[in-house]
């Protein structure tokens, strides 16, 4: 019997072997915890250098859902909301961890997955002209994902754009960077490291779904931004103690370009994917440029294609279609993708 | 120039190397995430053996204070507040984590780390005779460490009273088992596994500080103890998303009896020191016989050790005695021991 | 000079005389606080009367929000939400008081405030469906108001609706009636208050915009639907110390019909103003037939009116046209409203 | 037969008779809501020149715990917690508000309900020297009760010397002012209203337990103290729609001395009594000036007086004597001190 094919998402590997490899060459020596060893330092620097921001506060926690509570819940004060798109993962696979917080989610709709710098404004507009907004809730931040859920990308401008209506509010503007390797390895990106430093007043580097075991690099990229951040972690139970496992996988991403690397083998294997499918007559649900994939199947090619391969089930269509999402990793062989292409 | 000998804390080595070994070989096999994976599966097997709770429900988290978080919000009610000695880690270390969930911490003084079954049957009765009561926070769970932060154990008999106590009033008691391996592995300690899950309502067995890179494993012994604990985890920042990180190590921990021999390796090594420092005529603060060793030193006696080994300042006693805290783990050698025994 | 007449709000003026006659008499009475008063059981005794439900738990809390988020947070677990319409006050006006308690409003689409038994199955069989349900905040409980903020009823037949859905799922439905006099009041209107005490798991009796200074009278028909909701309160900051101020305002409105006196009052003098805007050619902006009146006015119409008469602002349309609220209470006279349709 | 004399509590009337007649006199005016009326705002300046605070912010609330919570909520960031003595009532009787609010409550042992400058000195001094406080919840305010709920007073010299101390570390003073006519009138009191809106930063004058209904009037001396606050008060469910009914009740209490006045009636009336108990060879628990008196009875005089007079239970002592309270307030007669010393 055979194995199903698998590309139901980007994080079912463990790590890339150069990671492992590191982890196994310092795996004895003693060092500080909570990220006061010298490789998280270290991958600090590397990382304060990529972004061309020598001042960068930077921090390193374990997975996304936790680094979006825990700086969201940083940057707003008691009664103020984060402006997100309807489809942004703190608005609906993070089981209400804003929430928790204390804090709401202002949804507003999104295209593909991303919030335009009009819907924002439009939106503080009408807060700041809402002769009862003191009843409401203040918007005090504005979220967004790059790339986003739906694999589609910001480019510079309508960063630019964001980041502009940000800074005339004065509140900060935050980007999820979970797949972040994705976005910066697409030829479609115009976006780079340092734009996102410069533009962004918090963002964070994407590792579990770009080739760590686990690990989201948190980056301010100025001084202060969060004072007693490093509470704030602890307190939101995201502080690791053996801090030196995510630097060391950070220290390894960012050493030679691995980073790239990893989103570039994703990105690479996912345009296969999606030339195959179109040119097999496959209907593509939205025309995403990075790692996500969502093929818009009738009941006969899910049924066809389920059987052979394992995706993510996306949503139903009311015209009895279906969309899936194949995802492809920094793991991703071209075997994997020959196998794929055969069966579609 | 010679390094100083680095006795601080008992997380500051990687894992044990059986754990990366399990790591590499398992590296490029595709799973599903979130402990939805067969090493997950496998790892909760294991440990519902070793507890001889069939029908334990197990979860694999990442640190302490995420589990104590979510394992106390998942117990209370939200006018409920927990049960815990003064010098509990959720009093003290934890940066209000617990409070952040909305709970009280109800502290009660306790002897040597250790909360008595009378304090706790004390607080719950005045709380009972209490006619303002209502207008108080409800005790409604008991929170122990084993061992303590003081590194003193809980005997079967004070374990079965606590038990006893809470049971006739109707609440849970949780047991914190960071340095668990250091309990059961330690001579004097009398309470097993199987005896921690009949007694207790949840606990966690501590992988970060017992020979994993991270992870702690949180056991209900009893079925729907916690209705929806995963989306608990979820909400709280706490779930891994490569959940076979955590599987794998604990798989590996409790395979062979791993993660007894991690236990062992740190009792045997803070024997040693513990009888040179009584036998150079040293004074210990308290008599803990686990992991954490914690002489009362003299200035001299500071000044003097500190230049060659890196303890943990533990608190200044008003007549200019210092506590500091030795502590040996799963990585402690001989050589080490050796080595500090020297300079003594 | 002319004072402008004043239509803002249904709560303009104080209390009901007899109101304030009731608080005189008893005024250097000494009784217990809290609630346990007399006149608060009196008045409790008259509600479950009035409910026909004599196993009723009642609570007098002092404002809209503040219960809304005491009994929210009483009925929900940690990890669940609210699902309300995105018109419904805690939606909107009530800065973020749900979220703050660590709760998230699941906001459906509504019809003129309205929410259908259709759109709240189909959201909550979409969770019950969604593999990734458990990364999602689960529904826990439905929220509407009678009448809702734009002044429109639900008939006994979509409350029946609602309950069985409810029902069905197995979570509790709750009625804010902030102005439930109206709506009881009301012509068109089919839900008795023994109707509502049948098909809601909890619901409030609203006082401050119906005769009392302040106040609002919380019911659980059935007994333990929420245990220690007393301490709830409390933790809340909600429990009014001279419960009696709240217990003899409702033993009074429960006195000799005068709850629906205060409500037929404003539904009287709501029907004479709407009779007349249409009669002289206004457009309403929906057909709401309880205490509120919407008038869509052209930017004319807005200039002159706002000249002579308080109106609340509601909304602008893309057309140029205003949407303003006009409100009546137990304390509009006739020649309030004489004078009103003297300048339309 | 006879009533119990019942001097259980200092809120077992309606309001001053002056203050109801004021709202009844104003009953029928239609007025803005939320505090934005001229009863309010004349309140607001009475209250600024009584303290002689021409920039004060002052808002008013209901009760005094969810006063406390939500000022207590709007000085501290997420991460810090406010140190009060263990027998502050935010430590006990307010069923964990502050920590719904998520923030821990630091507990000192104060003397006599009373915190020491010395004792937060230390304890900031301890938190400031510590190398693990980033792990735990930093002080961030300081909250006393003038009077403490044991009925002492803080002198002027303490007040001055707790204000510099939280000034030296740029940490707010709160002043809890629940009873605060009850300080103001008393002869051994040496802090004036300017004396307070000098020394703190934030203090509220509470009328709930001074001859109000309800209500308690924040304080903020210093423009700008809390941004937002309005906003904070409604996410805390806080906010009071008919506003004026707190604005009226305070412009009254302000009014040719009413507040001062109420508090010399519970403080003549309390001394009576004092001095009774002494005569009559009782023991008293403390010396506490104000209007609250705490006999220390034996098991006979506990039942005999027990018989014909409520007081409040406090506490049981271990050799078998009882403390009791016995409070006074504006509404005390001089026929209920005869008749009460006639059964001492």
């Amino acid at each position: 019997m055979q194995t199903k094919l698998n590309f139901a998402s980007d994080y079912m590997e463990g790590a890339h072997p150069q990671i492992l490899q590191r982890l196994l060459e310092t795996n004895l020596e003693k060092t500080a915890g909570y990220g006061f060893d010298k490789y998280s330092e270290a991958a600090r620097e590397k990382i304060r250098k990529a972004c061309e921001a020598p001042e960068a506060e930077i921090f390193f926690l374990v997975g996304g859902t936790q680094t979006n509570a825990a700086v969201i819940d940083a940057l707003l004060r008691s009664y103020q909301g984060v402006i997100a798109a309807g489809t942004g993962h703190i608005s609906t696979h993070e089981s209400g961890a804003v929430e928790h917080s204390g804090h709401k989610v202002l949804t507003l709709p999104g295209e593909n997955g991303k919030l335009s710098a009009e819907a924002v404004y439009a939106c503080l507009d009408t807060y700041a002209r809402d002769e009862n907004r003191d009843h409401t809730v203040m918007p005090g931040m504005v979220y967004i994902s790059q790339p986003t859920e739906y694999g589609t990308l910001y480019s510079l401008a309508e960063l630019e754009a964001l980041s502009s209506v940000c800074r005339k509010a004065g509140i900060p503007l935050y980007l999820d960077g979970a797949r972040l390797a994705s976005a910066l390895a697409c030829p479609e990106n115009d976006a780079s490291l340092p734009d996102l430093a410069r533009l962004c007043d918090a963002f964070y580097i994407g590792g579990t779904k770009c080739g760590a075991l686990f690990g989201e690099a948190v980056v301010f990229p100025r001084k202060n931004t969060v004072p007693h951040f490093f509470t704030i972690v602890k307190q939101h139970g995201a502080l690791l103690a053996k801090g030196r496992i995510a630097g060391i996988q950070f220290d390894t991403l960012f050493t030679d370009g691995l980073y790239l690397k990893c989103g570039q083998n994703a990105i690479d294997k996912a345009a296969r994917i999606r030339k195959a499918l179109r040119d097999k007559g496959y209907e593509l649900a939205l025309d995403a440029p990075t790692n996500q994939i969502f093929p818009l199947l009738t009941a006969a090619q899910l049924a066809a294609l389920s059987e052979r391969v394992e995706m993510s089930f996306w949503e139903n269509r009311p015209d009895g279609k279906t969309v899936v999402r194949i995802a492809t990793s920094w793991a991703t062989t071209d075997e994997d993708v020959d196998r794929l292409i055969e069966v579609l």
